[in-house]
């Protein structure tokens, strides 16, 4: 099945990263083993479209065989990496051990409690399609059950949704909920007013969207507002219960919480043996490969630095595009003039394109070459850009059309309650 | 919420019987309450297509709040009957209980393994969203673990399917699963040959699809032949164990094993203490009213019996929208005339126009107004006819994109594995 003469790369993950890699690695230099957990590529910018019924999985997520189909010289497997052996140059996977002779690491981050795991039971995060899913679910079948109680009360905490984290993930989810109760729901019950419903987003600092300007972050607080979120500044999470959120001086009883207040790497990371952030993520050197490792890269959200012009990268998809071609070219060149002593590498260095966050139908904020965007303007050039970097013609076509759809009858077209409730939840 | 003064309708089921006797059902006569274990309406003849990964749900399926959102005389609730109160004129839900002046059942079928309840593990049933998604994750995940692993005799068990039971559901199931694996998995994977991958079709007696001519049934197996699909007919199936099917002369060891070979009228039938067909079905009055509760009418897949023409009605969708409609017609006149002593119902007529089966691209056979037909023509009448019958423009557009899309890739837009697998499987 493999030459021993040609060099052996295996990339972990399937993402904006891993994929960046091997797009950029040209045919015929290598052998490359992509593993990833799962069968998919995920498009996770949108993935809180799929949590509040805008999209459905196949318009986000795409088969990674089927993005490599034509290149013969990559193998995709899945299968969950257990733990990486530097020294050894292996990748111990659940189901199987591979040598390498270069390892890209591009496992990305997970969602964190911070020291508060027992949380997770009661608060879902949103990195994953069953994080997406489950969400889904859960919020569609609490109004369900809301039109069918009779207490008041209990039809009040059903119709209540905390989004925990005033970043970007916060700030999306919080105005798709206060649509989907607004407009897409509104004239589906009997016995509940969906408009009546309560969104709360939560923020443990003084604004939201730490890395816009205060002026937009102001703007994206108005404008949620606008749609009748409740936003609330300063509020750190004392704790979470089934049922309901403490806050420092009050407690909000609500059936639905989701968690997008953080998120550490991978925790293949901590098998390394290499120092990492107390995020839990890789600190790598200026080349993005690993401290003593230099046939070890790491790249996307897993990695933790600030670059030769003394940018913090932040863990967006851009990133995680540029990090894979720059670790393509390094590994190329690598293997084609064979390594030198005393090589000094060329190092990573972000090209930050812009910022944008959107809110909803006309409502965003977006940040870019000098130039600061609100409200349509802002709004369309998140729809662009966020097709563009869609991967599949069908899953543009089709994201395109549930967009159209939605905006001009309010509708979802995901509003289908289906799927195991989870054992643990 | 409600006046006591106009009469209140029970419609249990929103699936083609339920909704379409709302449908016809006028507003202003009535106050309606649909009920639903779920919160969509299916289109159940294209499950297959979201099982074999060529449809995703919200195509296929739609909430049944949105398709009735104009008609503020009806109340959806989601919640699953226990039993009905037929003397008492009360259904008894899991959340609540109501009582009605007319009932109309429309609970459907569910898949019946003749006596071995235990095969439900081993054997997926196809009835509804859940066991489709559960399907499609099963075999997709199958093929995967066929590529991981080095066992040659346990990667040909991985990559074998059996389908039991030679009727439409069937016979769709299997030419589905061949295109997959003919075309759309044919260069995603480096170490197995999906071309090489087993579909076998079991049926018990001599020949498949008892209700098309034997010409049409000879066609069918020859257009499954044709796409590898080993059919075997004479064949009754002894037992189903974890991983294997066994029949009268070998055992077949296959990993991904779906029934499509029976089902049985919905248990609820079963508290109302009316006789039952062998297959717990409903045997209704001529009019579809339920011997001696000319008040409470069933509807549908849950009935059995013989029209006054003789026919027996097959349970398939345009029996449950003929039935639904002449429902509606019955219960209006008897709100609005009164009921008089004595009086004759109009008896239930069933109008058949004509059956049909899908094998694949290009691959059907049909049968109307005394015409056959196979091939191509037979293939685009069913496609026509399914797409009318697609409940909702968005629902249209979408499939008629995903099958165009199929058409000409021969990619299936849907292979996304995710999900919980469920606890007992």
């Amino acid at each position: 099945m493999s030459s021993h003469t040609i060099p052996h790369i295996v990339v972990i993950g399937g993402g904006f990263g891993g994929l960046a890699f091997c797009r950029n690695f040209p045919k015929g230099v290598a052998r490359i083993t992509l593993l990833d957990r799962t069968n998919h590529h995920l498009f996770q910018p949108l993935l809180y479209q799929v949590a509040t019924a805008g999209l459905s999985v196949p318009d986000i997520a795409q088969p990674i065989r089927a993005i490599v189909a034509d290149r013969s010289d990559i193998t995709v497997l899945m299968d969950e990496v257990v733990r990486i052996d530097a020294p050894g140059k292996k990748v111990v996977g659940k189901s199987e051990e591979l040598s390498f002779d270069y390892l890209v690491i591009a496992a990305g981050a997970r969602t964190t409690y911070f020291g508060h795991p027992e949380w997770a039971q009661h608060a879902f995060g949103l990195k994953t399609i069953d994080d997406a899913v489950q969400i889904r679910r859960h919020i569609l079948s609490a109004i369900e059950r809301a039109e069918l109680t009779e207490d008041l009360a209990e039809r009040e905490r059903l119709m209540t949704v905390v989004v925990v984290g005033g970043g970007p993930t916060g700030v999306e989810l919080a105005g798709a909920f206060a649509e989907l109760f607004l407009h897409t729901l509104k004239d589906d019950f009997r016995n509940v007013d969906p408009t009546k419903g309560r969104i709360i987003l939560i923020e443990s600092g003084p604004r939201l969207l730490n890395m816009f300007t205060p002026e937009l972050a102001d703007e994206a607080a108005r404008q949620l507002q606008e749609l009748g979120v409740e936003v609330k500044f300063n509020n750190l999470v004392k704790d979470i219960r089934h049922g309901s959120v403490v806050l420092p001086t009050e407690t909000l009883l609500a059936e639905t919480v989701v968690w997008g207040a953080g998120v550490e790497g991978s925790p293949i990371g901590a098998t390394l043996g290499v120092p990492l952030s107390r995020g839990g993520k890789i600190k790598v050197e200026p080349d993005l490969s690993l401290p003593g490792h230099p046939d070890i890269f790491a790249i996307g959200d897993i990695v933790a630095m600030v670059d030769v012009k003394g940018t913090t990268i932040p863990g967006v998809a851009p990133a995680a595009l540029q990090m894979g071609a720059h670790v393509a070219a390094l590994v190329e060149r690598s293997i084609v003039q064979g390594r030198r002593a005393g090589e000094v590498r060329e190092p990573f260095v972000y090209w930050d394109k812009g910022t944008m966050a959107t809110i909803g139908r006309s409502r965003a904020v977006a940040m870019a070459m000098g130039l600061q965007l609100t409200g349509w303007p802002a709004w369309m050039a998140w729809l662009v850009i966020h097709l563009m970097f869609l991967v599949g013609l069908r899953n543009k076509v089709s994201v395109v059309l549930s967009w159209m759809y939605s905006w001009f009858t309010y509708d979802r077209s995901s509003r289908v309650i289906y799927g195991v409730e989870p054992p643990a939840k």
